[in-house]
């Protein structure tokens, strides 16, 4: 393509309300247009990249002969009432309108329930299994914020895939498949290198999901790799079993109560009560599924993980403690909790981190006011059993092997889940097996955010002068760059073109200085300039987007080296 | 493909809500899934048809130097209020939700608003036009009825492409070139044969748009054929002059007030009181633009066309009069307004009909009361001008030729819009030109239904044993059905695929009445049947699916005939 023809120009400055790495660079060379936050239209260079990134994950899915469908944006309330998903304080991100008939629609947030009632139609029988579907949607999302560019917009495209089994496992075999097919897809699209699986908690269904994540800078979770082994971990499930240490030959004091009030941080109070920041306790109250009130008490300088927890007292609906509540279950402000005095119907919960201690500290249920030197078996009985409630951070040990686990910035790239016969049981999805019983339909669900792994892949490989793309999904292979050398690099053009190589020629009446920048901005493989000066230097400069230095070759040359890339 | 591999199956009943054909051999045929009325997903053979629609589309789009982006769906009000079309008085298809900051979205049912503003980053100077884009993009619309099938749906596939350029003559020669592409595309998908390019009215901005036309049962407009020219016309922009032949040698008589209640339809009325019905007036009222009336008075058996109406008054906001203001108006109730005495701040029009007729007869302005024998120049004064005013039908005189329009039920399957510089000034999108000065942009819009297309082939084309698709967007080109002869079919199959010759194989074990069924509904152009059979013939039955025999013929000229089409 000629850049003349290129409607999009490159700009210089970004929309005032842009944060992201990603977006600024994508608007700046072009690629995209912002609409509100989150919110992205894609112009022709950043059109054709999304289009290779589907094409990629297109190709891989059939590799798994998943079919492609397209399912419809708008949604009915109806479907998703039989999950209870339709419900705004179950589901937080519906965008929902009303028909002329006053009739309630959903944009479509997701499609797990829409594909699988659709579903009810062609599979009857365990002939009909398995099936596995995917598309490419545009999904909308009601997020609170959207400050990520297009790595976590409120309009993005998604591939996502869902596949239909008999049993348990036929969709085991299904599932890893689908992870072959995936890392295939991360590979092609060029993040295979610093992309891992990373087992997550698996909610209601099973006992991990899994989720790609692509190291990067600019990612928002911490993934943990096990020590000695390839295997990575979502914060959530990381294992610990935290220990402190403690003075064997310390004696127990007696309990006190000290008035230490308007101390912000176990550091300041450790220090104003002159003990050391692990004899302090962090209690804190949560209510679960509306009826149960469960302490937890994790050691001072750590938080609770709110995941670990769901999973040890089994609930999905799980939320702090109002400051009322709090103050009327233990008569005190908030901040000053502890565990002891606390009425019988609260569920108590000790982590690991709390074990073993002696003469440590706790709020004292009255404001303003922390017991010290209390002691299990003396002030407190001794829990029965300690618990893995902590959120894991950088430098947590792994109880197996003792060692450190090694943390990572990442950013989610795709997901996978296992339903077992959840969802087919919510939607009423059956099949009659080899013995004409009814039994219901194993689900698998895949997603890809290709959006976001376009955002991604920008943001990652981006350096000060612009984007980076890999060769697979760049816009185009080769920028063509030609500096008072129009007729020759016409003929370079069309011979380029004849070879099926992809290129965007500069032939724009600027200067070279100019031309440069912009194609270092849009971020295209090869350069290959077309100058006097090359062609005193008896050839054509090819320079690599990765590289400093360009180097003089023939146009035959060029020609081989591009076919061979 | 297998067809074992396929998870969709042929139904036998479709949804009891769904009405029209299209829709209803569809979801027959495994095709589409009815989410709701007027919104559908496709499933993996209809998204193949619609595929192979968009790739064409795509193809000639390109030819015409079109860039391909694709716009967000979700939009922003202020970019629509500067048009005047956020409102939902002006565009009555809004669908609309909320961010969670409180702040108003739409869902795009148009994108010209969106686009004209993006480009405003984009064009500059006259040396950055012309530029064209175009999108496939699923528009959403909140239609009152939907009952077309993906002839008309609340969520459909949409080609639009928008042209800028530097001024008239630019617009116009895109404009020209849009049509040649449209046409190609019309011609490739199957319709080009029955597709016209018919006038229509071009609003407040230009002489006349242009829709395309496809003449088919199913059609919901009327186009005319201009006598003796290869031009059609949109009903409401068919010249007309309706004379009234009179009887030169009748004398005026006395004008008379007639009591005459209840009586429905012109034909009783004038049988009533025992004149021609051409002597009898129908006189309607409008409100204009909120503050003006209009009387228009069309003889009793005509209709008013409104769109002609609305040029001749240079008006775009017209309803008709409430029955409240009229009987305040007229003092009558609806059904006795006439001429006669309305008020002096009424304005009227007299289309070419009611002129010349000598003692005729109109409502008397009281309820139940009818005037006759009224004459121009004696009861009321001959108007100054006469109008085009009636809604042209069948039957209707060209004045030029003196000779009648053909008419066609035809459906709309494209249409192509000339905003002139209205567009670009709402939105402030302008160029500086070659001598300094600031200009606003031309904008042409062109759309293409891409479901509608689908629809409309879908219906046009069926027979009572099902769809037949024309070979360009046939989800398969060959339905190869084997019968006992499975070996032999999987070679042939691959003979097949190797000549890239795309086929579907009913490889199911199904009975041969069943597969031959099944792939009448299905569509497909060529049925290839292998058999016992069909080898004791001495080789393969090929079968048109549009023909009611087959051929026996050798796999040589099976692929030979098959790679020739």
């Amino acid at each position: 393509m000629k850049q003349t023809q290129l409607f999009t120009k490159t700009q210089k400055f970004t929309p005032k309300d842009e944060q992201s790495k990603n977006a600024k660079l994508l608007i700046r060379a072009g690629f995209i247009h912002k609409e509100m936050a989150g919110v992205y239209s894609y112009l022709p260079l950043g059109f054709r990249v999304l289009e290779k990134i589907k094409q990629i994950a297109r190709e891989e899915m059939q590799k798994i002969d998943s079919e492609e469908i397209i399912m419809s944006g708008l949604q009915s309330k109806q479907i998703w009432q039989k999950s209870n998903r339709w419900d705004d304080n179950v589901v937080d991100v519906w965008f929902k309108s009303k028909l002329k008939s006053g009739k309630d629609i959903g944009f479509g947030w997701s499609h797990e329930e829409p594909i699988t009632n659709m579903m009810i139609n062609h599979i009857n029988s365990y002939k009909d299994l398995p099936v596995s579907v995917f598309q490419f949607q545009t999904k909308l999302r009601n997020e609170e914020r959207a400050k990520s560019g297009i790595m976590r917009g409120r309009e993005f495209v998604m591939k996502d895939m869902y596949s239909y089994c008999k049993n348990k496992e036929e969709l085991e075999e299904y599932y890893q498949r689908a992870i072959i097919a995936y890392n295939k897809f991360y590979n092609r699209v060029g993040i295979g290198e610093d992309t891992h699986i990373v087992f997550a908690d698996g909610g209601a269904f099973t006992e991990f999901s899994h989720e790609f994540q692509t190291i990067a800078e600019v990612g928002e979770d911490l993934i943990f790799k096990v020590p000695n082994k390839d295997e990575y971990l979502n914060q959530e499930i990381v294992k610990l079993k935290i220990e402190t240490k403690q003075d064997k030959n310390e004696i127990n004091k007696e309990m006190q109560e000290i008035f230490g009030k308007g101390l912000i941080g176990v550091g300041v109070l450790a220090e104003f009560l002159k003990i050391d920041v692990e004899k302090t306790t962090k209690t804190i109250l949560f209510k679960a599924d509306d009826t149960r009130i469960i302490a937890v008490a994790v050691r001072g300088d750590r938080d609770v993980d709110e995941g670990k927890l769901r999973k040890i007292i089994r609930v999905d609906d799980l939320e702090l403690l109002s400051e009322e509540s709090i103050k009327e279950l233990t008569g005190a402000k908030v901040g000053y909790a502890g565990m002891l005095n606390l009425p019988n119907n609260v569920e108590k919960y000790w982590d690991y981190s709390t074990d073993g201690r002696i003469n440590f500290e706790m709020g004292a249920n009255k404001t303003d006011y922390h017991n010290i030197n209390v002691n299990f078996g003396v002030n407190i009985e001794k829990p029965k059993e300690f618990y893995d409630i902590t959120k894991a951070r950088d430098g947590d040990i792994e109880p197996l092997s003792g060692e450190k686990y090694k943390t990572y910035k990442a950013t989610e790239v795709g997901n996978i889940f296992n339903f077992g016969t959840e969802k087919a049981k919510d939607m009423e999805l059956s099949f009659v097996d080899e013995r004409g019983e009814n039994k219901p339909v194993y689900l698998g669900s895949y997603g890809i955010g290709i959006t976001r792994v376009m955002g991604v892949i920008a943001e990652k490989f981006a350096d000060e002068k612009g984007l980076v793309w890999p060769e697979s999904i760049a816009p185009f292979k080769v920028h063509l760059i030609s500096i008072s050398q129009d007729k020759k690099a016409e003929e370079l053009y069309k011979i380029l073109k004849d070879n099926d190589i992809e290129v965007l020629w500069d032939n724009r009446d600027k200067r070279p200085g100019e031309k440069f920048a912009d194609s270092d901005l849009i971020g295209i493989p090869y350069r290959v300039v077309l100058s006097n000066k090359s062609m005193e230097k008896g050839g054509i400069e090819l320079k690599k987007r990765t590289e400093a230095d360009g180097k003089i070759i023939s146009t035959y040359e060029l020609i081989e080296l591009l076919k061979k890339y």
